[in-house]
């Protein structure tokens, strides 16, 4: 599926076959998944968009004979602290994974998990790298530790838990939908609050008395709440903005409960390793909320417009 | 000296000689110093005020025969991570050390480095503890790296200034006072700007690319801008929050920076022996900006009013 104009629908192409150079292979794709990246860059709100090209990060396939998942992470960099300034990430500028075959590093395949299917392991990577890094990498989270996690629902978030779950963490979640909460609940969260309940924060902290741990992609004027939440010695991480800045943050809660907080993004290939090795370990199982054939892509986009999945978006290329 | 009631100048009083428990001992002071919180008290503005009572952290004199200097930080707890709920600073609740005499536990007495004065080491002990933890503990300082230092002139921020340089790293300091960094280049800083100066981080930046650290004590509204001079994988230690709540941070770039915004308040027993060790193997000397009788305690508190200081201001209690 091409993007050929900001805005518009992507549309079925037919392109010249992709050619792997020295170091490269082809990966002959079974199934795709969306991020929120995908939906950016078609409404133009993402930096680096490449007129022509082929939205898509995650993506499982055959390369070699073999079956394979994708690390999307390309040219991270020489530090494990930092991205340099040639990251990109597959999928814009260069092709991703909503076609039949896609050009990727060799040192980017990597085995597929046994106990995963092809559409699992396709919801894997993007999501399971960038939760694996904010988690242990960023959050350095400990068994026994316990963690909330905002805004359930949304791929991302939801592999937070499972991974926190794993972990022995004591998971509580928010939301602004009282039904992602009751799900989120069946999968083994502690504790919830529907953060449009004025109340959601005293009533977390009468339940749980304060988290060590709290993963936030939203930031915004609900971000000094959560501020408020955290245990002494407890941290913050945050993975994305989709609320905007961040108001009122109080410097004497920082220092005196010596909190931290602490952005994080993606992951280098060591975190994607560890990842793998974490989620064939645990035998985790990604949440898929649908699957989709490659020519209805567009209304899959449609569902990581409304926010209203749970679990990931699953594109299904080949059988 | 005394503070009988909230606002009040303190008096010289005679109070009955204070018993030393079992598990404390008596020091004779021949010095103390004087830290904000001192002012803040005397204002009202700090929580646990205890009245009458001798404000008064920092001190040196006799114990025992010996030259000692205090720790004056009581009932850490068991986590290096965080003060617990115990946790107190000497002068109030309990008595300080603007008196003849001060009662501590006996771990809280150490021998005082030997190439400083009775003045030199009373200036050092809540600063050096708190600038040790936030630069070292909290701020994960590599000599090498490039260190901004905000608000140059109080004796917290100058020590911050000579641990830096002591541990390699290349120092930039703000202030609002031209003098003072003037003072402060003569010290070793490598750069500066007045923060009165509208373009003075793009002058920073300009200069020096970026920050892997930067310790600030003010928050505020200037606080995002500080965030924008962050190198990526770089920290922002707060230790203080004069300006009031920090606003317009952007989560963005907290997440694409993968940086760190940490508190970071006083210091463990752990913290306070490494921070001797350090200035006896680098034979660092606090700077002292004025020296006063303790009967003009009350004229040493205006200074800290009017942040007109440069370096630490010491009380002389005995000779």
């Amino acid at each position: 599926m091409r993007l050929t104009e900001i805005g518009a629908p992507l549309t079925l192409a037919q392109i010249p076959f992709p050619v792997a150079e020295v170091g490269k292979t082809i990966v002959m794709l079974k199934c795709a998944a969306l991020n929120r990246r995908d939906y950016w860059m078609q409404q133009g709100l993402y930096p680096g968009i490449a007129l022509p090209g082929t939205p898509g990060s995650d993506g499982a396939g055959i390369a070699g004979g073999r079956e394979v998942v994708i690390n999307p992470g390309l040219s991270w960099g020489n530090s494990e602290r930092f991205q340099g300034a040639e990251f990109t990430i597959l999928g814009m500028p260069v092709d991703g994974t909503l076609a039949e075959q896609v050009v990727v590093p060799i040192q980017n395949v990597f085995e597929k998990p046994s106990h995963l299917s092809f559409e699992e392991a396709a919801a894997l990577p993007l999501a399971g790298v960038t939760i694996y890094r904010a988690l242990f990498i960023q959050g350095e989270a400990q068994p026994g530790e316990s963690i909330l996690i905002t805004g359930i629902g949304g791929g991302v978030a939801l592999m937070a838990m499972q991974f926190a779950l794993a972990h022995g963490m004591k998971v509580c979640v928010t939301s602004g939908d009282d039904n992602k909460l009751t799900r989120a609940q069946s999968i083994g969260a502690a504790g919830m609050a529907n953060y449009h309940d004025p109340d959601w924060a005293k009533s977390l902290t009468t339940q749980f008395g304060g988290f060590d741990l709290i993963l936030d992609s939203a930031g915004g004027e609900g971000f000094s709440q959560l501020q408020r939440l955290v245990k002494p010695g407890g941290r913050i991480i945050v993975y994305g903005g989709t609320q905007g800045k961040i108001q009122n943050l109080s410097p004497q809660i920082l220092y005196w409960r010596q909190m931290t907080i602490r952005g994080s993004t993606m992951g280098s290939r060591k975190d994607f390793i560890e990842m793998l090795a974490f989620v064939n370990t645990h035998r985790l199982r990604p949440v898929i909320d649908s699957v989709f054939a490659l020519e209805d892509t567009n209304a899959a986009l449609e569902k990581l417009r409304d926010s209203s999945q749970f679990g990931k978006v699953v594109i299904k290329i080949a059988s």
